[in-house]
């Protein structure tokens, strides 16, 4: 797979995607904004990985939005009928949010590795991925603030659900760098690394560890955790057990428990193929 | 009270329910599915203690699912109908979840004591609970994905509103175990003990002082917190005051402010039998 | 702005609002229940502050509700047919309840700077705020509960939703003290001083910085995550994009823009009065 | 079965269910409140019957409340610790309303043959059945208001998602007559018929069809629909989606397209019972 | 009271207002937009009534807004920074759905009685209202899709909980005519009456009777139904229980009895002036 | 637009669909349910049309699932793993669904003219129509429940919302036939007519009525009345108010006013493409 901004390869289960213009920080334009949700959403259809891995090449994970998206708006953003025109940024904004919101709607969990700086659209992309881990050199910022604008692509939704409510308002009224050790503090990385290389082995590691699990048994828990988010938990577990009604197969389980007693690594059926 | 799988005794308004098969690690048999939530209930109903202290005997809290319940389904379960073989596999899992739920629905907060391991149903119980302690040794594990199937029995739908997402995520997709330290700064537990028996005099100590409050006051608390988790502000300040208009008694004030000025204990009246 | 029970300063888009009735540890009169939610809305409707920062004078931050509310209550309280007598008690916590919500309606952010106790009454005030800072010698308490009362005025129904519920309903039912420390581990607090003074200095300059930034945008990401908290993310999102579809204006961005090349402070227009 | 207030007989898939107390004209007394419930999660339980119907004997449906039961309230009622007195008339409250409910909760359809009057409890009772037919002379009213009293058995909830909400307010404030004509138009009842006799049997017409239907089918139908009244569309399609994961059968349609096709019953297997 | 747009008049319990600009036909200038919620909010708070009647003089009930308060817009809407000027008619749409919705959070009822035209606000403002009631010659009308805007004072968020959908949605997209014919076979009235004077004679007995109920139970029968609107079933049925435990007294039900037994009127209390 | 299942035309604004496998009586075989999605979106994604007319060919409306989508499912519905059998089966139900909800989710309003049978799959379907409209010779029928199975792609979610609860359970428990008068008068349909010929008339003309709108007006009153169906009042009004900043153009305004003085027809500007 061949693409502009990113850097694609997918091994053992685990797919990497790496954001790829280190010269521009991975700043995301345009192209970015086509790939990045094709390649996520083609993964899961295609069932071709069992989890995915993204990080950033170069100097930072990710500057945020590439001003040259703004510098060249399309032109019924500036002209012609005024109510269109914002119907048509309403929409042009949802479709931004969409290709985040991608991350939560594939079957497979998304882990993102930071390292150096998480700023802006960074950060929102990072909301909405399942896991968060960082190198001790990294930062976060709610940038937009600080540019005059709301933060509209899923961070001012989300941020509040994974860290302290008190701190994520301080962060996006401020527009300040979090620290990595605040991050961990916060619970909005899992855990903390000396190094970028550091990092990618132990979350390659934990993602090797998810793809030798059942690909049902754990897309089951992202569907739910999905659900529970925002749902009470009575409707939750209803759910649960109404999935459980097709999805819960004894013969996985024989699976598992044989590969225990072998000591072997057990072998599940991949996903199926979507459509 | 006598129990195959649990020790029960009350005293002084607190109950102490063990987990009582230590052979098996607590795992989880038909008999404690039948006497775990009819022992919650009875308290309840009875109004006999004011707070339930839960712990294990042995080596570990709980080992989770005994596998002998997998190991001989009902014979409805694996044959006949199939779309009713899975309702029926449907309501037994609600069944079971019900079994947890007792503890938030019952009029008195429920503390858990955990030390060694709290495996699979494990973590599902204490998810259930009011609050958590644990000991240094203790772990937890989202266990069931190891085994090939979706942890169904809440924990899920739970853990995901009491901890970090990001960590409860990597919990369900991975099956790791978190240790104590772990669980105290994700805020899993609130405390963590050396060893079980000063875990075990700490949290009684906790629960005394539960139990010295107004136990109306104390069931008004879990009521409303119950009530927050899954609503808006709103809607759970309406709730709240509405709540008042029936159970707010200066009496009970008036109990506590003399007591506090003769520096005696407080006498309250017990919640009152059910029915 | 002259009030009994509050001392009121607003410079340089700062609003400083402190509890000022020192003898009596700033415990909550009927002065201040009228003065709070109007001090408040006014700043609000005049727009003659982008940020609020709420602090006590004295020994400690706040010791509650006063006695006195309750010692001469209204004769319609304590006499009278019983049902109407309930209903306005009913309609007494919402109007109580209302002086605290009054901090998430307005536009701005309201900051709390907690030295000494912040107890009963004070607890369920700065769970309503947006963000808490503390002093070292800082402690919490949900009195309520050993006052043989239900906590009526909101912190059952937020406090959960900012640290972890199991500390939340520890707190709820044994009415203990949380120090400092723990309310920094657990979320509650933003950050911790090592003084009064060092604390004022430090959230005077976090305000500064919001007062520095667009005051749309940081109204409009409190409106966010007033709303996020309340709905699902799917709302949320929803939500955002119709928001940006009237809010968004690049000229805002380009005097954050300018100001960050010409290396000066940008200049945002004020929030327009209200009505 | 035998019963102090009911007559109960099941023949071909169908539960017969009588209030049978004429000379009180069906007024609800203590045997009722324990006996309806009962009777209900007896026949789901043992999955005895396909369909409920309801009735009364004697001169009307249901003359509502039995003034015994206000007569001698529970000594706990009238007397002892006032916070206490009123929990427990809150839960006393629940108890009934859970005596009404128990025909949304079980898993097979109940429908309600209304002649006469059918008052206070009358209607909150036929408010939460499936469906509702009635004679020419029927007429409907919330006589509680008339009582002095809030109706709060659930009339209040379910009759605005049942009739046009501006004549449910209307008939909640007034306490007046809705004829069957009126309740006809408004879609209280399905239809009206001239008589009993004729009543009961195009209703036990209807409860025939349904009870040739595969239990299945029906039992998933009413579990959707009793989900999609309190959910939104999505969350409702989602649910139906998994649903079906477990309860689609093409053995079940086989079933239906052969006796279709040789002009027989199909015969489909009996719901299992329950544990 | 003496009011502009209105004429008011309070006798045995029921107040009346009327829209009283029928040279205008009643459409809605910036008088009425500050008389119609004060004069709703003033009976109430002082319980100077117990139930409001709506209607309008000359030649129709309402020709909705007065083009005068779009002519003359001020300043702040036309002109000013851009982002500022929306988030201000934001707040000013808001302001307006308050004056309508301030039918629903008072205490009493409010039926609305209906001749000649029904247009724009008008049929905005009787969304908002208990009951409807109307002359056989009234018409209704969604007219602001006609005048190019989408309606947004209410009617397109109540109209389709009260009528069905389908049609909610002709009259929306069309802005055409509707019959009161159609209103009533719809629901969106209670009742069509030959003319104005029998109207005014039958609604104003309707409220004679629901101002001889109990204030109280009214009043709960409203908060209750108002709440059932937009919470699940389960929802409604716990508040409504709540509520009890504080408003139900066996004394009024006293009251009623004795009063049906000495075929008296009932004499309740009134609800309480508020504050 | 050339389609297989379909015969598609524009013409001043309207889009006119006809289901045209009349010797099949239009039921959906696999190309329809590619096509029909397809042309909703391709319509509303050019902004070709103002509003969508949805009819059949031939001798009714829509016979329902054509069975060869049963007769031979996918391989992978039938054999291979079970767990991802049904993991399959849901998300296919899921795909199957949303070709229906796409009448929902796009700008523009869809009417549905049925004339003859609307069987199965055509309930679904009218089911998230906006408007239906029928003969006298038509009828309805959810025809799944005698198949055998649960219907599952809409209608048991949107029915109950459109007509009276107690209809809509008792039309899919028996799956009996709703003729044209029952659905008229309990609000499936918004008018009935004479024969299929007098239908289109008047369905083409109300088409035409809404043609001639603004269609910024009209998207915003499907988009205010989609949102209102599954969310408070209260969070309806606050997002009309904020859709209102961006969309509410005078300008609009003044060419309604314009041409309504001139006497001649108001030129709106269609929406714009997306994109």
């Amino acid at each position: 797979m061949a693409y502009k901004s990113l850097l694609v390869t997918i091994e053992a289960g685990i797919a990497s995607i790496e954001l790829n213009r280190p010269d521009k920080r991975n700043a995301m334009n345009l192209d970015f904004w086509h790939e990045f949700p094709d390649v996520l959403r083609t993964i899961d259809a295609e069932a071709s990985a069992r989890v995915i891995v993204i990080s950033g090449t170069g100097s930072m994970f990710c500057a945020g939005m590439d001003l040259e998206v703004f510098m060249n708006p399309p032109a019924k953003l500036v002209s012609g009928e005024e109510g269109r025109r914002k119907e048509n940024l309403r929409r042009m904004v949802m479709q931004l949010q969409d290709c985040f919101t991608a991350m939560e709607t594939i079957r497979i969990p998304v882990l993102t590795a930071i390292h150096g700086g998480c700023i802006g659209g960074g950060i929102n992309l990072i909301s909405a991925a399942d896991c968060r881990y960082a190198t001790e050199d990294a930062y976060f910022s709610v940038k937009e603030t600080r540019l005059g604008m709301t933060a509209d692509l899923g961070v001012l939704q989300r941020l509040p659900k994974i860290i302290p409510e008190g701190l994520a308002r301080e962060l996006a009224y401020t527009g300040r760098k979090l620290s990595s050790a605040e991050a961990l503090r916060s619970g909005l990385v899992n855990s903390v690394y000396a190094d970028k290389n550091t990092m990618m082995q132990q979350v390659m590691e934990i993602a090797r560890q998810i793809a030798s699990n059942s690909p049902l048994a754990v897309s089951g828990s992202k569907e739910m955790m999905n659900f529970a988010r925002d749902h009470s938990v009575a409707d939750g577990l209803k759910y649960m057990a109404t999935w459980q009604s097709g999805m819960f197969q004894p013969g996985e389980m024989a699976v598992a428990l044989q590969a225990s007693v072998m000591k072997t690594e057990p072998e599940f059926d991949e996903l199926w193929v979507v459509g």
